[in-house]
């Protein structure tokens, strides 16, 4: 290792291969001319874009364009609409760098790839990091996988190929084959050396993990303690061997529950025989955390990936799935008040009165069904505290139940009768404590049958709520000899 | 400055104030046991900490607790109830350390702090860093916050005050108070050397920010960077000065979305006059992106904070709002069925299939709503774009309620009659086309009136579902001459 120069008058030398001031001033960003107090392009802007690229005014657009953040160029192009969306990266191809497409959305990115020839898409993918390649290949077709990775170097090639072999939405996928390792001996000072000499760690690192001699790691270094060390103390004795290891084939909601727990930067993945394989770094874990905590309302919706940039076919494929079973849920609700028909002949007003019971018991079934999907997700509700959250669930779901009982009861009361009030009024308590127990209970045991619990349990608690609003209303209203049933 | 120590024989010396290795080891994290598969405390193990708790044996519980990182002692203090809770703190007073604080919820540590004198809660909040004791703090009553105050030294009782004095949820409130900012003619070599001077830099930090003689920041260097460089360059030409500048100002929501566009390890904070006020890493933001993305569920469901930990009486409050709002909306859809009384008493299948109609409507305005929340949550859907995708809702609106209209409108046909088949066909078109503008047009109205579209949509877009459903079934079976009205 060569001694660094310590001499602080050889100030200008060297300067040149550090990564100089890139992208506008910062008071560019907001509130500029081109985005809004909240950080989005102004309607204005885009306008102007959208002018320019009509009118065949290359240079234009470009002047327009180049002063944006890779990020804001990938919200630009997500904001037009595909024929735009083409003439814009044909008019900017040289700002269209390796960080615009790593953060454009997976369908607009893969509409454009499938655009393009598969020389084109593995100059592109060879510039981009393991992790973000790995993204926008996996998105292809297997055909146009195949064809890419053809077109690719030997080595990026079998990097990629090695993380499609991890099953998706894995650590194996998703991790960076890029980290620094250093082994059990080293020095703060030997270490700084090591990094000053490795001019190419092109990837910023925010930790060194330590490696004993089979590449198992023994510990982990923040940057800012080694910074404050002295040059000779063993990194030994300024690691952390309490580290959280992430095995290859973690799920990505785990990973992101784990930095989120621990409070991560980065983690150490490591493959079967516990080697050291790549690292997750929070960065990349932000957009695993909010895609994770964000998909349960479009989940519970049955609204499938939700995402307002995928093909029409896509959307209704998945949407329509939701509808005919919800069609199959309504039928049942349907049923149980066929049975009632005599009942409702004799008194119109069970079936003027009779959604108001189903439709406020969803909606309560609905908000704890919301709550212990949540608690579900976060690992707040588990196996050691179910019964306690079902007990304060009822608690809860008996004071809103007598609450709107009582509500409903009494303008029942005015406008029909007080008979018809109470009958009312008991279908709403019974219903809204069945809501209860449902909106807890239908999540809970989807995630013990290993069930994503916000995929399924809106059709089931929908389909309680529904069939026992009816059921109970219809059913007490003949029960108590307000009417009869024959 | 000092000149480093160089000697790499010196290993063994001053070795004593590095952070030592804490806590367990890695290994006895994941399938111990006391975590299942998952990383979640095991109800075993939860039984036995029960056990010994209710039989008072102390050092039995301090025994199994002690080998649990801080995240998991205060995730068992979650998941246990009250009376359990207080036993164990007392159990454990040495490891209910400044970091288990930090990481409870906040309805459990408001509940734990309450029983607390505020001299023992002025003693805790001294020992933690300034974002986390303001986040404490500011959960108290008025009084219990004046109370704890009052018991703080001055110093760490400013930095709050200050803090305090920024409304909730704003980068003021959120943001760390101790950062590394150097003057801009540093070196490389000598920001090291002020580094290992200054001992106590005891938070981890990821990045140095560079100011000017006004503490404006100019710039910022990370720790990679650093240690990656010749001692003897400038920071000036390290540092990058695209930066992202945080206005103390900031809602969190904002802070949380530009950490994720801009993929930031930790930003500067800077006051009205752009001077460098504090920072924000991304450690304390990825538990505002899950906070912020997972909210929309509860929201849009009407569970408001849907904290499982919520005490009952909030979480009563919080919802019966949202079941007694919704009771005005089935009010609205009994009126329209009212106006159709004797449509009904004449044909009691109307009664029968009506609901079917207002329930696939509702769903399907549900799909739409949530895409829609979520597009306007993180940036997707703006004033640029919004006819667009009001366009492709149509269009999947469309298929949807093609889709669902023939298959029960064909079911009605066989079961009852073709005319009534044709009757329910149609109006299922009509709502789900409906629901579909509703679903966009209801979140966007109230983003552009300034509200959360997360937080009323559902109300309305229920409403306009439900009466649209049993307007159109009810009145095209009248206008069509199935049924006479009178």
């Amino acid at each position: 290792m060569t001694e660094p120069i310590h001499d602080e008058d050889l100030l200008e030398v060297q300067a040149a291969d550090i990564p100089a001031e890139d992208g506008p001033h910062p008071d560019d960003r907001i509130d500029d001319e081109r985005h809004d107090e909240e950080n989005r392009l102004k309607p204005e802007y885009l306008r102007a874009v959208r002018d320019a690229l009509e009118e065949g005014e290359k240079g234009e657009v470009y002047d327009l364009v180049e002063p944006l953040h890779p990020a804001d160029i990938a919200d630009l192009l997500e904001l037009l609409d595909r024929e735009d969306r083409a003439l814009l990266a044909a008019a900017i191809t040289d700002l269209m760098s390796s960080e615009v497409i790593a953060e454009l959305n997976d369908h607009v990115r893969e509409d454009m790839m499938e655009a393009l020839a598969p020389e084109a898409v593995a100059t592109i993918v060879e510039q981009l990091e393991t992790d973000d390649a790995v993204q926008l290949i996996e998105d292809l077709d297997e055909d146009d996988q195949q064809a890419v990775l053809a077109e690719m170097e030997a080595e990026d090639r079998i990097a990629i190929e090695s993380a499609l072999a991890y099953p998706e939405e894995t650590a194996g996928r998703l991790m960076n084959r890029d980290f620094v390792a250093v082994p059990e001996h080293m020095t703060v000072g030997g270490l700084i050396d090591y990094l000053r000499e490795e001019g190419d760690l092109t990837h910023d690192f925010f930790e060194v993990f330590v490696v004993d001699h089979m590449h198992h790691p023994v510990g982990t270094c923040a940057l800012s303690w080694i910074l404050t060390a002295p040059r000779n103390v063993a990194l030994t004795d300024v690691m952390k061997r309490d580290q959280t290891l992430i095995p290859v084939t973690m799920d990505q909601e785990e990973v992101a529950l784990m930095f989120q727990k621990y409070g991560l930067i980065s983690a150490a993945v490591t493959d079967d025989d516990g080697r050291l394989v790549g690292q997750m770094t929070v960065d990349d874990v932000v957009h695993i955390i909010s895609e994770e905590a964000g998909e349960d309302v479009l989940l519970l919706s049955g609204a499938g990936d939700g995402d307002i940039n995928e093909p029409i076919r896509e959307a209704y494929v998945s949407r329509v799935r939701w509808l005919i079973a919800n069609l199959g849920t309504a039928l049942v609700a349907s049923l149980i008040i066929a049975m009632f028909g005599a009942a409702i002949e004799k008194l119109v007003a069970l079936a003027v009165l009779m959604p108001i019971v189903a439709s406020i018991g969803g909606n309560a079934g609905t908000q704890t069904m919301a709550v212990s999907v949540r608690a579900i997700a976060t690992n707040q509700l588990t196996r050691a505290n179910t019964w306690r959250i079902v007990w304060r669930e009822m608690r809860v779901a008996l004071l809103n139940g007598a609450t709107v009982a009582v509500l409903i009861g009494i303008a029942t009361s005015l406008i029909f009768n007080p008979m018809l009030g109470g009958v009312i009024a008991t279908a709403m308590i019974i219903n809204i404590a069945v809501a209860g127990l449902a909106g807890v209970l239908v999540p809970v045991i989807f995630e013990r049958l290993d069930q994503d619990p916000a995929v399924a349990s809106s059709v089931f608690v929908t389909m309680i709520t529904d069939s026992m609003g009816f059921f109970a209303f219809l059913g007490l209203a003949v029960a108590s000899g307000l009417v009869s049933a024959a």
